[in-house]
């Protein structure tokens, strides 16, 4: 295992694999209580069971039955290793939408207490520029291959692609990232050693020896119904964007889009004949004005922004920026007046556009040469 | 022929079929000369080539050469019609938003002098609940089933298919109308009698059996292309909205749907698969936010509107209402607020909203029982 923090002591990843362990994720109660006091002081209160009635709820059920040193060292025995927010690996950028969304309110947003990893990559690194690729596991050939070319396009532009390792779309999408480069990230909703499904077994370990297999459930956790839609956040929170690429009227690519959609990231996904059940979910969401309809991975890019790279200016996108912008860059370009600097947030107040849009406007504008992205924010051109 | 106006005097028949054929369409100077000084004087002046320098332009060409009498005897001789606004069959609200479109300075919008007709049905009957269907000439057989499938379904639910005769979806969609009911208007780009395309010939005669084929070229016109453009302005207007089935990137279907917008009529596109050459053109428009994505005639109607009918639910339908609307809904839901009674019109400029969105939320907005359409126009309710 690799610790990046030299001060790091060993009694600190004890204490967090104990409360990684103790608690069914998400546990918002035991995530500010460990704010509160600090991890070991909070491991060992838990323990103890001097907490109060909420986290109590959330961890009576194992407080005295999980031992933070056996699942460690257990969990390092198989190449298994402990990421947690003390070490510089922890992707604070992309978890802490989690937070504040536990303070504003949306339910069972809690940041992961730690994750187990199996793979070389730094969750960091990867995560910094990734697009969470999600769809049906009961995808189409047509889905499927798309999925795949979503994945090679945006793994190919510098992008990671984040997804579930489920059937269908998600492991389609990893392969296609795996086929470009070894950016790929796959959130599992049960133990990194369960390999599960069993079907992607391979897929899983060519993912662990090339990118990353991460779990905020300790290793040996079967999977269950409700702990997909848990590990859903994490994907959510771990793209600057989601793509669903394929879904039905109810699948859980909707709820990641969802959760995406709650976390402030730009949902986006790619339309398919309307004669197909496979789409269905893609188009509601599109015509309800929940995801922008994109069509390949460079729209995907266009939607998240430059972010390093600059977006592909596939010429037929021309006539398409000038003609859909008009009324609502033009709102945007107004509430960019008399600012030196603003972030997205800020315009999405000041012009009442939804933060989506803002996000989606503001690397056109900047295209447009109306816009430009300066040291302190966004600042307009004439 | 039918003259339902017992007052209506050949001889206004007479000036307004020389002044139909004296111009070259759109003629927005002779139309507003003919609102200034009346019809027959109007006929009386463009023949003495006492006008405007502007109406001279439009007029110069043919002013000696057409003759009313010998183009109204021939066309009536072929059974054709002459349709012209003094009569009650004139479609007045369809085709007002024509010369405001003029007033407020869209180019080449100036309302038709007159049009010439074939078929038993009354224009302005059959249009009053009627929907402009249209899309590529290079339909793949999705793209032609599906038009198929809208023209029947928005016949059957009481829509008459507008549409441009054209090979493709536009034939398609007035064959899938015929086969429901007898609710289709063809709108030509040459005289009525000219048969084009040659290959339409049998469909362009069923049509007129049962229909209306309309235009405003004086029998005998050939097509040609600018008048294909012009003539896209009255399908347009005709339709409460337009649909677009199927359009490549560049097609005359978007400029159908572009002219559609610029009237404020709602503009929707069907997708298909991203990997089809004749979607393309669909996924830029609802990319942009131009169109609103629909997947089937019931989705037409609940965004044009009850309009008489009661908007078919199809119960997959429910949680995407409730999922997309909440911004945009609120938003509007808040601009009702206070207002005895209010048109779309000045619900988009309380809301900000765009007109499109405000047409397409009230209707979902009434059936969740948070609006209804009041005398005096749309009231709130709590």
């Amino acid at each position: 295992m690799s610790i990046d923090d030299g001060s790091l002591r060993e009694e600190l990843l004890v204490a967090r694999a104990y409360l990684s362990a103790v608690a069914e994720p998400p546990a918002p109660a035991l995530v500010r209580f460990i704010g509160r006091h600090g991890v070991q002081r909070a491991a060992e209160l838990v323990r103890a069971g001097d907490v109060p009635d909420a986290v109590t709820e959330e961890v009576e059920a194992r407080r005295e039955h999980v031992c933070g040193e056996r699942i460690l060292g257990r969990a390092r025995e198989n190449g298994i290793r402990l990421l947690v927010p003390e070490q510089r690996e922890w992707p604070h950028e992309r978890f802490s939408c989690l937070s504040d969304a536990t303070e504003i309110g949306i339910a069972g947003m809690a940041e992961p207490i730690a994750l187990w990893v199996r793979g070389p990559a730094s969750l960091r690194a990867v995560t910094e520029k990734s697009v969470a690729t999600v769809g049906a596991r009961a995808a189409s050939g047509y889905g499927e291959t798309l999925a795949a070319e979503f994945g090679y396009g945006l793994c190919g532009a510098g992008f990671t692609v984040v997804s579930g390792a489920a059937y269908g779309i998600d492991g389609a999408a990893h392969r296609g990232a795996l086929a470009a480069g070894d950016s790929t990230v796959a959130y599992l909703a049960c133990g990194v050693d369960m390999d599960y499904p069993a079907g992607h077994s391979r897929l899983l370990r060519t993912i662990a020896e090339r990118g990353l297999v991460v779990s905020e459930y300790v290793p040996g956790t079967s999977p269950r119904r409700h702990r997909f839609l848990v590990r859903n956040r994490l994907i959510a929170a771990s793209g600057q964007g989601a793509v669903v690429v394929e879904a039905g009227a109810r699948s859980g690519a909707g709820n990641t889009a969802n959760t995406a959609d709650a976390l402030g990231r730009p949902v986006m996904a790619v339309p398919g004949p309307v004669t197909s059940a496979s789409s269905v979910g893609c188009h509601m969401m599109i015509r309800s004005g929940k995801a922008v309809l994109v069509t390949g991975p460079e729209e995907v890019i266009e939607v998240i922004g430059p972010m390093g790279t600059s977006p592909v200016d596939d010429g037929a996108g021309q006539p398409r920026r000038g003609d859909g912008l008009d009324r609502d860059a033009k709102q945007l370009h107004d509430a960019l007046a008399g600012s030196d600097g603003a972030s997205a947030e800020q315009l999405a107040r000041d012009s009442g556009l939804p933060l989506r849009k803002v996000r989606s406007l503001l690397p056109a504008l900047e295209m447009a040469g109306l816009a430009v992205l300066g040291e302190n924010g966004w600042v307009r051109r004439a």
